[in-house]
């Protein structure tokens, strides 16, 4: 019912890269216009771009424990109401920036046709985005707060609902851009011999992480381990995850188009 | 599994109260803050809001011809995303003056859950809608630009909308505000005598329309027998539709709060 032309590429845009993380409910613009730019230039067809919260979804987030579920306080369900307004607003940007590069970008409200249990995608109505997709339309969602059938309501996260879309939608693959440049053999912030990682396999990633699990040591990666986690089943279904600094320009352009780029691969083989 | 405390009331706002009619995107924004506070002091609950597009909406549609469904043309398809934006925008303002008046106010984007076929409802994932009344919160949907199977895309207007919704929950009432006091005995405009109808049924009304059909003159009732053709199957169902003039003060707040108000009552009997 929904033939796509081509596999999908799923793009997750990092909120620490589109907003100013160390200041509540601040985008940051610049980045978002560049962004913007870059991916309507780019014309990658068919895409899925899924953003974070940054400083508009995790301040508000974390002060009304949105995340645990809802205990029955009116302060909390207001709490869920700010959440998502303020990630309406940050979506808002978004798809402004793209429609004025001359992107067809549509906001798609992932509270709006996703119902989770206990924090993970247990119901969503994939019609729209697939018809979206289908008609050429370039799909934006977030993370944003949910209703939740065991806990009233969560958060659901920017990398949770990319991995899912990936994977429904038999994405070609994923590219991930935040603000380091990917994986590194050790934190590049306090050792200088630090090198990037350009290509890791799936079982490389696993050895990584139970090497760090045993020696219960912080991760020393830059941290980047815990992050990928929800990245783990699309790759071991075959769907490779590129991970790219959307800090530094021209990054994401290439990722999109599929020229060579600084980063990290992360694939099953 | 969604039992509600009570029924809900369906609340619909038109665009032409919320937005300057005569100028293009742009906000009518003390209305869309008396009406906020309004809405919120009454607390009536549980509540639904659907408003219209008003100066968003009709314009950016009319001229993509988004209602007739695509084309195949890129300008069309970029046309539909700009309608669905600048819906986004002005449920952003409404559910902004929401929250900012203490009602827990969840914008539902109803292009993201619902699917028409040939411009009628025919998919939507209603349990975050429902959950969302369940857990105290004002959802808060439009007349949006919809993915349609049929069409492409289509207009899904917030009248079609209002009425689905009072249907599907079972609604105790519906109340439309409007920039006209109700239905009249000759359109007001013109002449003096003309009486305000405070009550009619559904026998009476659809006696009104065939006297207009028949005698193949516009509508004297002051246009306002085509708007309210939508209410007619939830008011078949025994739902009464309460028309009240929303751009006068304190219409909405005693509607929605049971009070006698001014206006058109239409029921079943």
């Amino acid at each position: 019912m929904y033939e796509l032309s081509a596999k999908p590429i799923v793009l997750k845009l990092g909120g620490s890269v589109i907003t100013r993380k160390e200041r509540p409910l601040t985008p940051n613009l610049g980045a978002i216009r560049r962004l913007a730019s870059e991916i309507s230039s780019a014309e990658a067809a068919p895409l899925v771009v899924v953003h974070g919260g940054g400083s508009f979804g995790h301040p508000l987030a974390k002060r009304y424990a949105i995340k645990e579920g809802y205990k029955g306080k009116g302060s909390q369900a207001f709490g869920f109401a700010e959440t998502h307004q303020a990630m309406v607003t940050l979506n808002k940007l978004v798809v402004d920036a793209l429609i004025h590069k001359n992107a067809p970008a549509v906001a798609v409200s992932p509270s709006s046709c996703i119902v989770t249990k206990s924090g993970r995608i247990h119901t969503m109505l994939e019609e729209p985005l697939k018809k979206l997709l289908q008609t050429g339309f370039v799909p934006v969602l977030y993370g944003d707060a949910v209703l939740d059938s065991d806990l009233g309501f969560t958060i659901l996260s920017g990398d949770q609902l990319t991995a899912y879309l990936a994977m429904s939608l038999n994405a070609e693959r994923i590219v991930v851009g935040i603000d380091v440049d990917g994986l590194y053999t050790a934190d590049p912030k306090t050792d200088s011999s630090a090198r990037l990682i350009s290509h890791v396999t799936l079982k490389e990633l696993k050895n990584m992480q139970q090497q760090i699990e045993e020696a219960k040591v912080t991760d020393v990666t830059g941290g980047m381990l815990g992050k990928i986690e929800e990245l783990i089943p699309p790759i071991e279904k075959g769907i490779a995850a590129l991970i790219v600094n959307a800090a530094k320009p021209k990054n994401v352009y290439k990722a999109l188009k599929g020229e060579r780029v600084f980063g990290t691969l992360i694939s099953k083989f």
